[in-house]
């Protein structure tokens, strides 16, 4: 198990981990995620510091790569669709010239289980399956979608001295383009 | 009331059964609900270990019927507008060639009382109305969408040592085309 | 305070009765809602069973047109815009030819509590704000969105002997055509 | 730390401070949020009691400005993509004449920090980060989403006898057209 201070990389499974594993199905079969803001900001800073985030998931949705996209992690490093999670995992370690003790896992089903394993620091939110509690290194204190993904990257962060938020020089946001339109009728443009 | 390793087909209801009994009211009178990830990897699982699948409930949504395709049920297992749920139970176990008695039925409500007393296993969540409980054979320690489904499937598929995920075979997925496309921007398929 | 056995109406606020007092907001402007299958349910028997429902809201979605309208209750027992409740209430009361004090009102916020003092019997949900728990005869055990609806109208038509669901005979839906064609991918439909 | 007795204007982040921090992501990398209807009854009383209500986020959403607009606040009070929230508080009381030791700040998270700390009253929900919980006058008793801008708005009007609703004369409603629309199909306006 590597101390949070040697970690270079984050690796997560989305539902269940970014979420309580809720999905909202649509009429196409496509399903819609509930992320939440502070999980997201905690994601973003540790891109902006330099970590690579990989999204290593069973699903598959426009939805899942627009949301990481907007987060700062490139869709080389989305992985959709991934029936065996391991080499997906050992992929993004390979494209990123790292070892996966470097890199955190955070899964919390079945499919994880191996992953969980094989990462340098593997952790599943409290109410993971239980061949997850017993794969993991740490099972959090917190549930998917309520907290798990913020406490281990910003305690990650901490332990590296990069929980640092300089408001004079912030890091940038990537909206697309149809959405950023939006901020033309905010307070700061309007004439 | 059925051993578990006799059971050879399960049955469910939608609302408050696989979610907590939310539906968002959209403008055309459509309802979409909001399923989870784990039980739909039980539900997955079973399917791919050849039980059969009924979805019998009250509703009527494409979504309710994307949903379950894509968890490997044919629509000619999902069983919408049902008014009684008992005669669609039985049309189900006549064109799989099942004796009721070897099939799991989950349900909550009022309209599922007689389906609950026939089935081989009548199961209801821990929040079912006050007549399904007393007409189940088992009121489950979960509450409808939160694990009830995960638990029944996966127990049983337990007790049958069918609890089984090989991440070097896995089951295969069926998303539809429109939300397929999407893979092509993930990882593994980025140049 | 009336009776439960001498109620032969029902009036219902939306957001806090039927919801928690969530609204999911579009780009346009308007609110979605998530309801509970549980409380349409009830609300359907009722219908069904005789008894006019009115909808009172200062929401105005034609969402929630739809989603009552498919419960049986027509737009013309639908007041949205509502911004003093107690008049559109006798409106309501007036054009079906009932006493105020044959009529239960369920509200949950400061612009119910006129109805809420005036209804026959008056009940809010357990976290309604101060002034309808002062206004109201009956303080709910449950949360608006979390049987609130469902206990108040089945608590009454099982006063009344009403609360019956006959299998064998049950009540019609009425799905929009949009949606009703749903069905014909539908278990009974597939040749 | 100024009295209720002498505020005169509000400012709130959204995520986390009206919604829980839950987001739905869409397709288009568009971000929907689940906001209250109780928080949003304090907030239509505040802006029609007089006071200046700003929204200083780091999202940026059509439905941002759509739900706050029909709030009854102008578009040139909503700043999205805010990355420093401080200069965006500061502008917006240049604007309205308004010294900063007048105007409450709620947030809950690391850029809101400054804002906090800068503001006349500076309040964050129980669930805020660390940080903020330090940055803060008050810690308050309820969660982003969950009563806390009903608590600090109601309470703030009730302080200056403003918390005041008359149903003869009540405050007007501000829809959008295509909205709008669905009321003809109403009670009232049903021949």
């Amino acid at each position: 198990m590597t101390d949070l201070k040697d970690i270079k990389a984050f690796a997560f499974d989305v539902d269940g981990v970014f979420t309580d594993g809720s999905v909202i199905a649509m009429d196409n079969g496509d399903l819609l995620r509930i992320f939440n803001a502070k999980d997201s900001f905690s994601v973003r800073t540790a891109v902006m510091n330099g970590f690579p985030v990989a999204i290593i998931t069973g699903g598959c949705s426009e939805s899942i790569i627009s949301r990481f996209n907007s987060l700062g992690i490139p869709s080389s490093d989305i992985y959709q669709m991934s029936k065996n999670k391991l080499p997906d995992l050992l992929h993004f370690c390979e494209r990123h010239n790292l070892d996966i003790s470097q890199v955190i896992f955070g899964g919390d089903d079945v499919p994880d289980v191996e992953a969980l394993r094989a990462a340098g620091l593997g952790i599943c939110p409290k109410d993971a399956c239980v061949e997850c509690r017993e794969a993991a290194d740490v099972v959090s204190e917190f549930c998917g979608g309520h907290r798990f993904v913020r406490d281990i990257v910003e305690r990650t962060l901490r332990a590296q001295n990069k929980w640092i938020f300089d408001p004079q020089q912030p890091w940038g946001f990537s909206y697309r383009e149809e959405v950023n339109s939006a901020q033309f009728k905010s307070g700061r443009h309007v004439q």
